[in-house]
């Protein structure tokens, strides 16, 4: 018994948050987070360019969710709360994309670099805690590999009045 | 006849918009692109910098060019079409760049990565119409190389209130 | 005595800006500049990821000086030189954590990257000359390998109302 219950925490703690080999689609699962289809891009360009190991994913925006405000300036239109799901949102379409992409996210090496941009009003000052919503998301979902560079900046205006447009570079396998 | 036929389709479909194996010397001149000279920075940093097979090349702005608005605000001062205009002028001066670095454009891989800021009124919503002007040259230049990783966004201002900077990386041989 | 002389002219010569072989530790002292402690990041990310031979540095701000004027927006709130200065001082936090990283910065063999983010007025246009203080500073200290790829740009808001908020990407041994 003592040993099952050592077995149990070692595989726990195997494969928690933060560790560095977290199987990312169990901890997809255990989110409830279930990736949806890759959207075509809207204009003249790729949603992902890989180049050696590193994958370049085009700025991705929040999907319209059912009772989530997703368009809107943060800080005015929107509150921080909001703008913080609508990165979180926008983080898994980052996910998808970048799932269509690899093909298995345990090919995933590193997140290398967020570049998070919140269409915020001008006196907006808490842009950090609107990206953490992808942020917190990348670390669950990927362990210690999910922990990335990143600016967390704001934009005069975005496509669509979206309320946070990502990109992001991946190393992969 | 029918057998020249079928070479002149093969030759048609190889130097075609979109084929992997296009000329970009050929592409521009067909589409009666003359690349200018490079001009100097504004200040102390280069127009290029490569690393390993990456070139990363410096916000570039539109030259001024007589009979085209490329100085002011999407959306208020410039309409979508001029901006889009503009984004394309910006494109020519990318590509003049990149020849001046690698010597010859065939030896370009891929356009990775194009990073596209539009200098845009708070409420414009229009950045992919405008970023296409840039995007669309690329592929007309380079073919299936030309299609990249692109992010289209509203700065709330740009130096010397051009109407886009863009900045871009390409892998070269 | 003209031996003498000649050994001195080589000397400053090889330690002067502008020169591929200085210490960017020996330049650092010659600009009585000391490098403080590694400031923890805001949220869930890290300052520096590696992948490869690149380093990719989060966006950094300006350490609050005594005297010194660093929370504003350019062009309204602070002037064209407070802008310059707090583009200088994050330049400073930036070699900081690049040195935290790498350990020696004689390590580094080239600032591929600078993206520098002014908290803008919209009518403002000089965003080239407030990244000055950055990219002055990367000379000064780095010489020829200091010489960087550069973007320099108006965001409509920044985190803490911080005047600049600059990233960067840098090749190490």
């Amino acid at each position: 018994m003592k040993y099952f219950l050592l077995m149990l925490t070692i595989m726990i703690t195997h494969e928690g948050i933060g560790q560095s080999d977290v199987d990312p689609e169990v901890q997809l699962k255990k989110l409830n987070i279930e990736l949806g289809k890759v959207s075509p891009p809207v204009a003249t360009y790729v949603k992902a360019v890989q180049t050696g190991n590193l994958v370049y994913l085009s700025g991705h925006v929040p999907d319209e969710v059912p009772g989530k405000n997703t368009r809107g300036k943060v800080g005015s239109q929107l509150t921080v709360e909001e703008g913080k799901e609508a990165a979180r949102i926008t983080a898994i379409s980052l996910i998808t994309t970048l799932k269509s992409h690899v093909g298995d996210l345990k090919k995933v090496k590193r997140i290398v670099k967020v570049f998070g941009m919140v269409n915020a009003d001008p006196s907006f000052t808490q842009h950090p805690v609107v990206m953490n919503g992808c942020s917190d998301l990348l670390v669950a979902v990927f362990g210690d590999r999910g922990k990335h560079a990143r600016s967390a900046v704001g934009m005069g205006s975005l496509p669509g009045n979206v309320a946070v447009e990502i990109e992001m570079i991946v190393e992969v396998e």
